[in-house]
């Protein structure tokens, strides 16, 4: 087996070589005649005149009659003045005015006589209620220069000045072709083995996010011939073309090979974490980008590197990014190899943005869906320290993280309803969650980092719940405890039972899959094993730690354990049985200055409610007392 | 005649008599189901739960062999371990691990042995460099709650759960109506009388901005049974609708008679300015907003209004509008009768953004697109003194503000075409011009609003330019007087000179349209007067003015007025006899905190540039010395 090593270029160095190389060879945005009506959002190719003035002819700028100013010269309360039909003529707003006419006298000013005369008792001047030729826009004034970005009000003002077409520059049309013998299209039921192709969809959502025209050509399996092929042809049909997956050295991995083979490859291995494998080049003067196949690998690269083409082609300057500074709330190593892209979560507390890292595998989509932004440690950088202050890329509008409620904590699926109904209700915040367990909960309340936090602590001495824990951990008080619910807490086995565990004393003998330390769970599991004379050291699979009932379940489900702690409702999801093992006290720890938030007043206004109640009930396992 | 008057309403009470009653009539958001790669920016129905696990198998993390760890148990440096071929099963990265294997071992730390064996020197522990089933979701994890906004990375994690199909609150349809006898589809080229129908493409422009899916209607004219057919009709197909002027009391305003013929009219003439008359109501238990025909009128309805609505039929909040404070440049008086919607601009000098009104005639779209802000002027507000700090609604990016070069004064187009060609070559930034004339420039470079000032100011006494004004008034100096062009002014009359006019001497005898009091034109006029011993009072049209050479050009062409004073370039587009009066010194006064900033830098080697000295030439009427 051969291994062959990527490069590893500072980022803007490669984006350097490859903007220079695409200037080189002419890579320049396409231009389109649209219709005005069409063209909103479009930059302009070139600066527009107006052909006529708007308004194109005096018209009335009331609703009246005009008149020659003239006749009504010396008009007042004492010598009003009579109009006689002769002198005018009636006109609505928007009205030419006759060519005898250079005033308007507005309806509300007009005294009814006899004989279709008005009277008036006061004189208007010369173009007075008249919008004069050009009022708006004058014949050969510029209305927008090149490169204008054309809003709303500018198609507007481009057609009241006779503008009726526009060359515009063009969306640019980017072609993804998602690669791999073993990726296979959407699907509920996949085989072993078999990928969902869903980095496609989160590309064209990032690039019809950024105005582009995008074109997912079908599957391509890993054959370079057939890869090639397909590259060939997004090559015709498109300004920019991507590929997924392939990126790197491997075996199968042929972008670079089949780029270069078809242009020119510039870049292959960027010094960036998650993003490394990325392939940079150019073929028929048009950049060909090889995406790495990890999702938030790709997604970095097409944020770093694939944004600024998009808008380049557009004709456009991408957006400045949001940011905010904000605490970080714990300490970060970073390698002095790479610039890296740490996921976050952000809270609001006190004022002050805090950012907690969270875990950085660059194969977990959802930790990109969970993070609120993005901290990029520079490559010269080796690690930050707690409670440095650092800038933090939004991946949410910064009113919409103003607004959350950040609950924190000991993993249960019903913070995740709450959050649920919240939402149906039409609460005006968003609920945040995070699984760090209950210890975690302690920490991230008494650091202020969570408006609240789910707890389940057991005290091993008293058999009591969490109260031990606020004494130890808050002697000075500052939070409050408020009740949630009792939960079933028991092993989870296969189906049947096939081993034929009976007590917690039989995990001694099975696969076990264990919780993460902090984890309330964990702290009842260690509870257990000591009850039972077990030394954590004979249990195989004590060091195989999960975050979630959930996750435990799923693996026991999987066959990769025979039995693990968790909640009855994570059972039931995966078919699993269940040997309930106890029922604990699930809390909420509130920081005291947010006991009377609406935020903290709604969660557990909607946790007491029947709809709650009713979805509790549904999942099994808990125990409404109150 | 007949005049009827409308409802004043505050804004707030007319928005919660329409909530409230659609609220009453059960006005709610539609859905529709979309593939998930399809439903990107949508808002989601209902709380979405994976499928299934992803991974859903255990993957390889790594190119490289599946093991059972324990077969390297032991393995060192000193203590190799070999694998034989039954040992191991070669993996790619993503590659289902066999039943038999618990771990991978890295390609790179494989060591090539004869009979396909490799050596190992390190021992990996269960589940090493495995993406184990569910690290990034577990079956039955909430993946979004209700009414998310579905981004790409969220779009992503539904497939990757096994999520192929959403439920999603539809983009809501809304049809346009244009109405009026006297409104014509966009041409380059009406008669008399006609309007150019753009507020439909305006209204479009901002309501696809809002992500809704926009109809507009084919124009009715002012009959009333035809509207309501429309009306019908759209309400047919469109979840809002909007019927683009009519909106008022006058003899043809049928809109309000529509919507209460069909449902309910619920509020007629709100407090605001401009943006009175709008009818809201209700009919099928959908809204329908009757908009006033003036452009800026009805996008402060637009805004106001229609965006809340287009939100909330979304499943969306409204995104909350971006402001800066800014001082106020100089006093606004508002009405105690409504709140008033300014449309300014910004400058952002010395780090601190000051607002500058601009006129506020409600027909005026180009006064839209030179805006950059909106002041909102509360009803109960009777206004604001110059130096108060203000909230500006901004209208463009403040990135986009901030990379400006402001050039204010006289009128010349030769600043609209050096923005051009800065444009074009790629600046940074873009220039924003107006007119308020020479003595303007001086005022607003004296008050830090602009980096730059045109001015052609003439001292009567000695014939010479600017020089003498800038000695007066900054007797402390602060700026610097940089060269600009050579230009000619003269009187502009009708082709084939039909009055006869040879000399400013003629101006006595004629229609005259004049420039505003501070343009330098106007002192130019001022002193060619007093030298002619003509008195200004005798002359026709001395107080009819205008701000620009081709407003007064476009009044002579229109017959509005014989004469008036401007430049060659304007006379030349309106295909107009010229004759010359003067050569006059247009010059910059340039801000000496600016004096080095590269955006004035760019502005002026722009204007040396051979390029621009084409376009003077063929505009003609400019003396190029230098």
């Amino acid at each position: 087996m051969e291994h062959r090593y990527l490069e590893n270029l500072p980022l803007s160095k490669a984006k350097a070589l490859l903007e220079d190389h695409l200037r080189s060879v002419g890579f320049a945005p396409k231009t389109e005649l649209l219709p005005v009506q069409d063209a909103c959002g479009h930059a302009l190719k070139n600066a527009v005149y107006a052909h006529i003035c708007a308004p194109h002819y005096n018209a009335s700028a009331m609703d009246g009659v005009a008149v020659k100013a003239s006749v009504t010269f010396g008009a007042s309360e004492r010598t009003p003045v009579t109009l006689r039909p002769a002198d005018y003529t009636v006109v609505d707003t928007g009205d030419p005015l006759p060519d005898s006419a250079d005033a308007v006298i507005m309806v509300e000013d007009l005294i009814d006589k006899a004989g279709g005369c008005y009277e008036i008792i006061a004189a208007v001047h010369p173009w007075q209620n008249v919008r004069q030729v050009g009022e708006d826009l004058c014949m050969g004034d510029m209305i927008a220069p090149s490169h204008t970005v054309l809003t709303p009000a500018l198609c507007g003002a481009l057609l009241a000045g006779g503008v009726t077409g526009v060359e515009v520059i063009r969306a640019p049309k980017v072609g993804v072709i998602p690669t791999g013998d073993e990726i296979v299209a959407p699907t509920s039921d996949p085989k072993p083995g078999d990928i969902i192709e869903f980095n496609s969809a989160v590309f064209r959502g990032m690039l019809e996010g950024w105005g582009a025209n995008v074109t997912v050509y079908p599957i391509t399996p890993d054959k370079k011939e057939l890869i090639r092929a397909a590259v060939e042809t997004a090559l015709r049909d498109c300004d920019i073309v991507l590929v997924s997956a392939g990126s790197s050295a491997g075996r199968d991995d042929y972008t670079s090979q089949i780029i270069a083979s078809l242009g020119t490859v510039l870049v292959h291995g960027i010094a960036i974490k998650p993003g490394k494998p990325a392939v940079l080049g150019e073929a028929c003067g048009k950049p060909v980008v090889g995406l790495p196949g990890y999702p938030v690998s790709a997604i970095v690269v097409m944020d770093e590197i694939v944004r600024d083409l998009v808008f380049a082609a557009a004709g456009k300057t991408a957006p400045p990014r949001q940011t905010v500074s904000a605490v970080l709330s714990k300490k970060l190593v970073s390698s002095l190899k790479y610039r890296e892209y740490v996921r976050v979560t952000l809270g609001r507390i006190g004022g002050v943005w805090s950012a907690s890292p969270l875990p950085r595998g660059a194969g977990v989509i959802s930790s990109f869906t969970k993070a609120d932004g993005l901290l990029v440690v520079d490559q010269d950088c080796e690690g930050i320290e707690a409670g440095e202050t650092v800038e933090v890329r939004l991946l949410r509008e910064e009113a919409e993280l103003v607004h959350t409620l950040i609950v924190t904590g000991s993993h249960d699926p019903l913070i995740d309803e709450v959050a649920d109904l919240l939402q149906k209700s039409g609460a005006p915040f968003r609920v945040c969650s995070s699984h760090v367990g209950s210890m975690g909960a302690i920490r991230a309340v008494e650091s202020g980092l969570a408006h609240l936090g789910g707890v389940h602590l057991l005290d091993t001495e008293t058999g009591e719940y969490n109260k031990s824990y606020v004494e130890k951990y808050f002697p000075q008080g500052g939070v409050v405890l408020k009740k949630g619910v009792g939960r079933v807490q028991g092993l989870m086995v296969k189906k049947g039972n096939p081993l034929g565990i009976r007590s917690f004393a039989d995990v001694a003998r099975v696969r076990y899959v264990n919780r993460q330390r902090g984890a309330g769970t964990r702290i009842l599991c260690d509870y257990l094993l000591a009850k039972n004379g077990i030394d954590p050291a004979a249990v195989d699979g004590y060091h195989n730690e999960e975050f979630t009932h959930t996750a435990v379940a799923a693996l026991i489900a999987a066959g990769n354990a025979d039995t693990g702690l968790g909640i009855f409702s994570a059972a039931q999801i995966y078919g699993l049985d269940f040997i309930p093992v106890c029922t604990e006290t699930y809390e909420f720890l509130v920081d005291e200055r947010y006991k009377d938030d609406p935020m903290v007043l709604s969660f557990f206004e909607t946790l007491r409610s029947d709809d709650c109640k009713k979805r509790l009930a549904r999942m099994g396992g808990y125990v409404l007392e109150d």
